[in-house]
């Protein structure tokens, strides 16, 4: 036993930088803005508008998308009902990491069950999760194809594509929802940033440097 | 088509903040640090150490260890060989979403495997990637065993524990080598430190408010 011999320099203590001490430091509470619509619906724009807004304030956000994560974190994981779950457990819990980290994460999959989106909603406490349904008629969002998915799926290339060969469940809680068809990005924005000032999650514009 | 009568400003256009934009807000750059080492090596401790000071000096870190992984984003994972390569293919995933988001990622898992920590290495270019092998002596953390960890797997309970049952294959490319059993915790905490000044990562200690 060295134990008594120890110098007492060489106890590691362990510590912590809490949640709250990062809010602290940087001005705002974190959370997560959960997007959810159709493929087409303006989700991923959404989210990097509202983004680059919070930035503009001073807060710190960050998106997750099919861009940044279906070719990364969730590389391995098909569009089956099973991939799809799975991939939503794992963007909500990264999502979780960055809210715990005091950051605005904000994340645009379709996330078309309403379980999975119970799922998400349950890793966070109340008021941590906001759902935004971005909502668009699915006429609108097959007459755009901005991808040319829906053209595809209508030739059955892709089976599971949601609103043709899969559900989408329209969400019942939602906390906001944006009829993205109907506004414009800046009214889109506004109602967001409006709603997290509301919560006390932002100050108001223009209150940070 | 609707295209020619379509309102101006429901015209969506795509924008997305920087990294480099980030680090602007931040004042300072991101990157991983990615610690490796035995169990019992101080991994934990030191990241959290490391954090805990760039947060008074004002900047954005992030830990990920087992205490926040394993019981979420890997709660799926084994610990077999290839629960344990999943395992590091997601937390360097991650790490890249957090430096992607302006933060200084802090990875603290044992990662026995050259190969794996490679793996890792190869996400993010040149620079961004800092690995710190926390290097103590197997009879010492078998000493310690804080968790009790290593007297179980003497006992046969854990086989691939590594140390015991499954190799740890010691670093040749770590950029940084902290002799955790000899140095203070403060010590080393400085070493790191003064390796992010020296890179030009974070500005001198008193630089920021």
């Amino acid at each position: 036993m060295q134990t008594k011999s120890e110098p007492k320099n060489l106890v590691w203590h362990h510590t912590a930088v809490t949640r709250a001490q990062r809010e602290v430091l940087n001005a705002h509470r974190s959370m997560v803005l959960w997007l959810t619509g159709l493929s087409g619906a303006g989700k991923s724009t959404l989210a990097h508008a509202v983004e680059e807004r919070l930035h503009r304030m001073g807060c710190r956000s960050f998106v997750m998308d099919g861009d940044n994560v279906r070719h990364g974190l969730c590389s391995d994981l098909g569009f089956t009902e099973a991939g799809r779950v799975e991939n939503v457990r794992r963007v909500a819990e990264v999502a979780k990491l960055f809210v715990d980290a005091g950051v605005i994460a904000i994340t645009a999959f379709i996330s078309p069950f309403s379980k999975d989106r119970q799922y998400a909603r349950s890793l966070f406490v109340p008021g941590d999760f906001l759902e935004i349904h971005c909502d668009c008629p699915l006429a609108e969002c097959e007459r755009r194809d901005v991808k040319g998915m829906y053209r595809r799926a209508r030739a059955g290339e892709i089976p599971l594509f949601t609103g043709v060969g899969s559900p989408y469940e329209v969400p019942r809680d939602a906390e906001i929802v944006i009829r993205t068809d109907q506004l414009s990005l800046e009214e889109s924005v506004d109602r967001i940033i409006a709603a997290l000032v509301e919560r006390g999650v932002i100050p108001e514009a223009g209150m940070l440097g």
